[in-house]
């Protein structure tokens, strides 16, 4: 009998390599699991619509047919979920990361978010529709470890590693 | 036969008055709206899960308990809106209004955003989402005057009393 | 106890006078309906958008704004409805008018078709999907007074009336 | 871990070989996709009710019958879709490419059209509706190749093999 | 505060008065309930399509237009309803009672049969979906009063009155 | 405008009056609430199906009987609610309480739980579903009046009355 | 890239060998099908539930538990279903068949009907609810081929065969 | 053409071995199921939130967090499920197994109970949203056997090997 394949959707900050951190964390695990996540190349997700569809005057229609599109992707992708994880850092608003916390939310998709303590209060709502609150990258590798395989990881192991 | 209802959500800005100047443009056209809203007195809104269920010292479970409580009133009046309105200022993060607007878009809600322009590519996901992008509370009343009375209000007149 | 209240929405063709044929006649039978219909005023239709929330340059951008607007409305609209009713003529492509049939048609709603025979080849998909097929106006007034009332009219008095 | 497939269904025009020309360019680059498309031989499309189940002396049943056949595939197909891709031509009405495109839009499917911009204004309400306008092949296979591989593509040797 | 009001839809067996039966015993128990029924005369349930739409040479176009037509009503009462009855009979074969049941069963609507224990074999898969499998026309009444008033009712003054 | 009315569903021990004790204090607040419950008549619960619908000779089905038609109604209020409360006492093992709970958590309703602290381990996985977990019938009736009016009542003169 | 699989469900009379003329003809065409269908032995069928979960006195009961057993299986793969295949013949009321039909319908399932024309009337509900109305299981699988192939089989060999 | 693939989810009791006697029995039959369950490890199970995401004073806390990590697991895999099988026993209040049922039952999946006759009673609204109440475990995989193969298994050769 095939193993279950999860899927996991990566969505919020990309101008750090935490996705990557998870996805070799969880190699490592060789966790049954399917990755992912929004296109990260800042620029191309800011321009496709505009580079592939024809150049708009108008910097809101600019940023309007390049949101639309990266749109197709990344709902497709977070209607496949099986878990949606969602990472806030300090730098940029990041209204797009909560706004697929609340489209995941409202699908019903269990929700992992990621951030520093220091921004419990502000994302207090969005924390208070996710089923685990992670503070490090490690701990949703340790999170996804528990939910997919069943154990507690052996902490100190993986923590050393880190 | 009695006139079809329109459930109106307004979620986002809480500092400011634009519900206010909203209700009163809309009482004048006597639209048959009935205008609902997340708790707006802030501190309530941080404070009633610990006030009304008991303390905690720890400062996130704080915010847990509260943010909790209020899901009950928002998700309950975004489920039954016909329009979502997402009103976002400069001031704060407020991720909670990115997160409503998911919310709902998930549920296939329309949306109406509504902030300056000077916000328009940090919210490009969400304005791609919503079926009207005002920078006014003038644009969102004569916008919901046209979708429900089917007339475009005498801009001119309104826009005098602006 | 209060009568049921069947909400009827009348799609397609905007430039004659059968949604008013539809409602004088549906008076005469005190039909517990509600109707309900796009913006029929053509200029507003196309204009609102750019109207209210700022022109544009581009037509492309015009129109879109219009549509998404007329869009807050109409799909609420069919959303509500029971019974949907759609209207081809032969002038205009109408294209809008066969999307408001495959909308409801995937949202599982009752639809009548209207239109001449001659365009029934035309019209094959959308006639396929729907519960009756009528070539007059008579016979969809014909049609709500027997589904709501469940009494077939004494169809030569409303003959004659023609 | 297996690629996640996409499906990707191309509705509308018939008489022209678009459906080639993105199976192929697509096919270059290698991308994950399952295209699914209505049946296209028209002669089979319009006459296979009639030829299966028994033929028709009134024309409208020889084509309601067809058309209802062709439904079995085209709804599932739908259905099933990951993306919806309509494209219309200046021939014919083509209202079942715009019933297609209402139909996927209440199912919540990503649409893109594609379509001559002569057509802009009689397509606005579908356009709407789309989170992408194309108007040539090219960037229908561009935009697919972007949102399932995260890449936009060198458009200037694509753009030569045109 | 305006007291509930449950919808009630009767399916099944038009040839006898069972129908009448109940909502007199429910008019005498002043339940808050709205019935609803499929048309129950018989010839204009056959012929309302035909005499409406036109007539056919083909007696099934026939039967298809008339059973279309009764869908715009079925469907929506049963969609609407809080609990579907559906009454069996030894005469005719009355498979549009178990479509009925079939298609309640797939909403999730509660479902009450009510036929002589002598069809208990042959319907056995539509009970095994049934929440209530009656007997008797008094049997359902006592049901619904249970039901929606919270209270056996004096089983033997209604009896009596049977 | 008429107010917007709450339903609200009571779930869960029925040998106690905390029922009355909610539905007193709401009306002291005058809100908009419509409260509904299962049959809380023990004997009633228990023997409807049988005395309703003829005795049975196996207890199991005497039980089963009756338990299908509780579930006629409490299914259609549960369904119908905008917000779950469900009592657990010591008393008893009161599966159906969680039972209800887990079945309103799978529609997305909104729950608030009721019991006492000593209860708290085995209640987890409810009270994780749940927005609100109340030790008292104080903090449902301050929960519901702040959800709903969107204040937080004056608590000490409400408590004094307790 | 993989061949997307059909599931065809086969539902009703279960007393010939209609089922494996189909799956004999499609094993032909080497169409890409999953065949599933209820437990076709007729005592299996009946007695299932008595056989494994204990006997019973009350026939009635002996029913119910075969027959809520038997759902198990059939609910799961109509829910799994494209297509949905009805058969009825003149032999017993079948009303398990026009549940199922009801069931499929509800769930926006396609539907193929089976049955002699003299059928027609009696069956004229279900018909109206199906996509295609075959009297031949020869046409059954012509229909399955064009659908899924695209292409309408060469008659006169088929026909040959049978 | 593959197999179909069964998902089980076994809920419910897990201080006894019934799993590993269903999957070793399932194993025997060979049937195509995967066999799907919480955590079962009690420990674990219990402390996983606060060992991963960083311990709590409060056990209240201590639990909630254990238990919302749990769901993420849980959750995914009822809502994964073709069958969901619940074990009650006589240690504990297994309010959660209850919890799980009616969750399953909310989602319309197909629910087999297993518990002793002298639960009866006290499960009697589980039970009656169940399609198999079993008492032994082997009675549950004579079900799936016969539910997936369509086969009664040779009770007797079973049996023995009890």
């Amino acid at each position: 009998m095939s193993e279950r394949i999860w899927n996991i959707y990566l969505s919020g900050e990309i101008h750090t390599d935490w996705r990557e951190n998870i996805a070799s964390a969880l190699a490592t695990q060789a966790l049954p699991v399917r990755l992912n996540s929004p296109v990260c190349v800042h620029a191309d997700s800011d321009d496709c619509g505009a580079t592939i569809l024809g150049s708009e005057t108008n910097p809101f229609w600019h940023d309007y047919k390049g949101a639309s599109m990266n749109a197709i992707r990344t709902r497709t992708l977070i209607g496949d979920a099986d878990v949606v994880i969602v990472r806030f850092g300090e730098k940029y608003r990041q209204w797009n990361a909560a706004f697929d916390a609340g489209f995941a939310a409202a699908l019903g998709k269990p929700i992992i978010t990621v951030h520093e303590p220091s921004l419990d209060h502000a994302l207090k709502e969005v924390d208070a529709a996710a089923l685990a609150v992670c503070s490090t990258v490690e701990q949703v590798t340790q999170t996804l470890t528990y939910v997919i395989q069943g154990k507690i990881p052996a902490l100190k192991g993986i923590l050393a590693a880190e």
